[in-house]
């Protein structure tokens, strides 16, 4: 590549992805309530655009007149919030540095709680961004018809632009989330006050024209379909743990103004939900395959295509394609948190210029992609796998607060056995472990305990009733995976584990292994490439030999001859080329007998292949040359004491003049080819 | 990897794949004209399972009365079969050793015009195992409706088999496809056969119960119309060519050996096609989309359900399914050849151990498997698209052999203008240019030449009817697709030529670059990998350095103790770690700085980057740890004169005893972690 074309790209990715920001940096992201508002709230007033729809969905199976039950399922489901609410304030109060589900599982329950929690929440971040940008295309194309048929690309569009942004770091992105999330408050909340006027002054009429309805069944009214329908309404419940992971996003004091956004967060979505249950019952909305419930609300009260109308909808599309934004934030932080820890990749725990994890915004990006293609962005094809687990997150999470301030009813607590907990690097791999911080008295321990316990009982029950009840229609999926997961996890876990211990040098001294060195030069043909490495290898100032593996005759021939001809040129000190057989045309295994063969007679030496290695502008064009290398590099590098340098010869297409010069009049004498 | 797993494997591998082969049991692999039959004829033959029905797909917009224009079509394309026949018969006795419309558009016209030929050949051999495969499913789903559902599933396996079938080897798969040939041909006849008697006795009833029928049109039978309908039947011709391309896998005389089969198969799909355009006509078989004109004719001659019935049906399914193996024969074949040229990536060329071009196989798989997913394995669908490149591939050939005679037409001819050609090796690259042989006198030039011309322009003809009567449908893509390929492989061209004239050394000689080489061990963290590389840089027995990026400024610290601590020991031999700063925590532009600063001390010497590198067990393991390697690889291959040794650490899996023991009691002062 030259020069200038790197600077080309250098600049397009500081366009793209901003100006890299130094360690010291990460201080100033910290975000403000409002902005902390719009990019972990987002997530769960989004959900009010298609909880209610969700609800009727399911009961539509029992005819028009079930409707009627929407009224008394939302108020269930607004209590059940009360009670998350209170419980996560609590836990904010008490992991100031965050305390997610992950972080309390792993504290209060151990390392395996903990990778239940991880697993069921990367889950749930995923489908987040898959259910969030379904629903938020479908709105948009309720408004505008035409946009039907292209839902999927659509969707696929929004995703990739949002990997982009939070690959930009998670201030900016703030900023950018904050205004469509307040003006879609202002415009849901001018919807609930025209309705109530129009209500109020009897001017609240019905929807017309409904499109592609959904018709009626004539299924009883079973429990079993309440609860069905029910489950499917506490979807709105997903994205309230959003700002309990968040607080070190926020401004110092970091934990009060985390509860005071959550509060907010939590009284603004139960307003809300209840509010377009209540409307949508008034209006007589009805699930349709091609109109959101959302967008016959704004039609009843605004008109057909007025312009409140398409503000609303362009309200509700905005949060929702940007609620996604919220699993942008916590997925990556979680999937680092995991790396730390050990039981993922380490890749994911690497900050990038932009001091964001890179890695799993990328991943994040990728999975909700093949989500959305997978179940054509459709929302209702994808609630059955939603929710499970968030509810399961939720269990956990207050279980451990459980724990926790049963731990803290004492003044003088005995100090629990020793654990690792997490210092930003994996505790496994250093060997060190920290004792758990003495546990602080909490007067308040058995209010706390209540209410956390009253919390983790109800979810749990809630999560048990959403896997039993959509079961058959994709549940059975999340509930295979989250196990799998957690066997992946310690999988990787154990490798590194394994690794850490194989490397350790605790106590251990390795044996020594100081001897010479013996040199091959592996030749291939005879270009300036090879006597490229040929300078090198005769730069070391010692001796050396050089191979070439015969896989085929003819040019076996000419290789040796070029080799006198150009290499050697009659010089004694530069040894004879000596050849390989390889009737299979193979090329790894009769290196792999020559190497193997030097190496008995190194005794405690070593043996360096010395391959030359030719460099190109693109990456294309390198693929057009990367015969062997692969399977050479894979064959050596399994072999002990083997050491393998590589000369490089890069071959540029600009015009410039070529490396080598024309032959001066004293070498004349060299003969053509 | 364990030996053992590895010995698995290899097992696996040959059980698959068959024993490796060498290089002198190339010859062995010839093939007899009743096995070159089955191999080569199979396209051309099974091509009479949709072309009838193909022709009355389109005559049925103009009414079923419209059918009866089958008969006339049928027999026009018949004559154009035996034209393009006569004419094939020349080029095979031309050009003994593989008279493809490459090789005869490349001796003939020049690199251009082979490279058109190559494209047009190439994007025609992925449409017919498309083509092939997507109707022999059809086929069965005629006789199994369960089956319906399933055909984009079971399309893909069949791809999948016969790619594996086709990795072992040209004449175990000539075997194992000669059987269905056979069957195929016996099943046919013998159908015709049996029609014939029931016509002449006059039992021979119309088809009944035909599901989906196509309902018939009121379009205007125009000449438009009649052309679209030819030029579906003109898929019949599709494969005739692939006997031209594979002459060098017939026995001696291969021309002779060749002639005679490309004759008995022109005369056997004649007809065939005819048999069963007139019996298709006789039975009133009607298009359908879900049962195949195939499968309507066999229940009037056989009654529905029988097993004559199912027979016929397995017989012409299987040889569908095998036809696709004339591709499997032919793509890797031209591909290598192209590839020889430099207008192909190299890898297309080489040899597997099985003495197949595996990339070939392996890439003609992967596209037809591309195609059979976006075109949902539907034959009239994919037809749009075939059969362009044949006829253009049949014009260019034809009017190569009217070149090619026109230059035979004296006793002394003229020495024709330095061409270069085929050698099997990529003449570019070695620079080697070869006269084109003396054309000997051939006394029947005229007639040869009446022949060739007769074909180049009838097939001419029909290519461009085809174009344009199925443009909208599909034909513009293949238009376009053919001059893009042409330009990639224009591309791919320009490079190896550049490649080659950089790395030349004919007539130039090099700046000899002999100097010191300054080494530079790159230390990330220390434990045993990163002792095994200090003992490898003494072993050297020169001077070097060691460095470590600061990327972690706590981890820095403790790095830099234990470089104390476990390598120094107080010896002043070994070097101090030195310390390069990095506040972007970036790895890659500190690295690079520090090597442009050595190597501009160096003079006329080397930088020689020395790196440890953790070899795991297995790929998954390995991608777990490679965080920065790749991209440290690839900044240091830019610079020249810098070289990158790799010092490998093995890490297994298995509990064998870790490298290095436990520390002797002399060295128990060894202060622990």
């Amino acid at each position: 590549m030259t020069t200038s074309t790197r600077a080309q790209k250098l600049a397009l990715g500081k366009l793209i992805f901003g100006r890299p920001l130094a360690t010291e940096e990460l201080g100033e992201q910290a975000i403000s309530n409002v902005v902390g508002l719009a990019v972990f709230a987002s997530d769960a007033l989004s959900s009010t655009a298609y909880a209610t729809e969700e609800i009727l969905v399911v009961l539509v199976a029992a005819g028009a007149a079930s409707f009627n039950l929407s009224i008394p399922i939302a108020f269930a489901i607004a209590l059940l919030l009360v009670i998350v609410t209170l419980s996560y304030r609590q836990t904010i109060h008490a992991y100031p540095n965050g305390g997610g589900a992950y972080i309390v599982s792993k504290t209060n329950f151990g390392p395996l709680a903990a990778q239940v929690a991880g697993a069921a929440l990367l889950t749930d971040y995923v489908l987040t961004v898959a259910v969030s940008i379904s629903s938020g295309v479908a709105q948009i194309a309720s408004g505008i018809p035409g946009l039907q048929d292209y839902r999927i690309e659509i969707a696929l569009l929004v995703i990739f632009v949002m990997t982009i942004i939070n690959l930009r770091g998670v201030k900016e992105s703030g900023r950018v989330f904050a205004v469509p999330t307040y003006f879609f408050l202002v415009m849901a909340f001018l919807l609930l006050g025209v309705a109530l006027f129009q209500y109020l002054t009897g001017h609240l009429v019905p929807v017309k024209n409904v499109q592609d309805a959904i018709v009626p069944g004539t299924e009883a009214l079973t429990g079993f379909l309440i609860l069905r329908a029910f489950s499917s309404g506490c979807t709105a419940l997903t994205g309230v743990e959003a700002i309990s992971n968040g607080i070190p996003a926020f401004k110092e004091p970091k934990s009060n103004n985390a509860a005071t956004t959550l509060t907010w967060m939590s009284g603004i979505l139960i307003t809300l939900f209840l509010g377009l249950t209540l409307l949508a019952h008034q209006v007589q909305a009805a699930p349709s395959t091609s109109e959101t419930v959302i967008s016959q609300v704004a039609r009843a009260i605004y008109g057909d295509n007025s312009l409140m109308y398409f503000l609303m909808l362009s309200g509700t599309s905005l949060i929702l394609l940007m609620a996604a934004n919220t699993s942008y934030a916590d997925f990556p932080r979680l999937a680092a948190l995991q790396a730390a820890d050990g039981f993922l990749p380490r890749q994911l725990g690497i900050k990038g210029s932009r001091l964001v994890f890179k890695w799993g915004i990328i991943v994040l990006g990728a999975l909700a992609s093949v989500l959305v293609v997978f179940f054509r962005a459709d929302t209702t094809a994808l609630i059955p796998l939603y929710a499970i687990g968030v509810f399961l997150s939720f269990t956990m999470s207050q279980s451990g607060m459980v724990v926790h301030n049963w731990r803290r009813r004492q003044q003088n607590p005995p100090l629990i056995k020793e654990m690792p907990v997490t210092t930003g690097k994996a505790t496994h791999i250093t060997g060190e472990h920290q004792m758990l911080p003495v546990y602080e008295y909490n007067p308040h321990w058995k209010r706390e305990i209540t209410i956390s316990g009253l919390g983790a009982a109800v979810t749990g029950v809630v999560m048990f009733v959403f896997v039993i009840t959509k079961f058959a229609e994709g549940a059975w999926f999340v509930t295979l995976l989250i196990p799998c997961m957690v066997f992946v996890f310690y999988r990787v876990h154990r490798h590194y584990t394994n690794v850490a211990l194989r490397l350790k040098l605790n106590g251990r001294r390795p044996t020594h292994r100081i001897g010479k060195v013996k040199r091959i030069l592996l030749v291939d043909s005879i270009h300036l490439g090879t006597l490229a490495m040929v300078d090198y290898a005769k730069s070391l100032g010692e001796s050396w030999e050089a191979i070439h593996i015969a896989i085929d005759p003819d040019n076996t021939e000419k290789v040796l001859q070029r080799w006198e001809q150009y290499v050697r040129r009659g010089n004694p000190d530069i040894p004879n080329l000596e050849i390989i057989a390889s009737p299979f045309r193979q090329l790894v295994k009769p290196l792999k007998e020559k190497v193997e063969f030097e190496l008995e007679l190194a005794g405690e030496g070593y043996v360096n292949v010395i391959m030359g290695h030719l460099v190109m502008d693109s990456y294309w064009e390198q693929a057009l040359h990367q015969n062997s290398q692969i399977t050479l590099d894979l064959m050596l590098q399994e072999i002990p004491h083997v050491v393998v340098t590589k000369v490089p010869y890069q071959i540029h297409n600009a015009d410039d003049v070529p490396h080598g010069t024309p032959p001066p009049p004293t070498t004349a004498a060299l003969p053509a080819n």
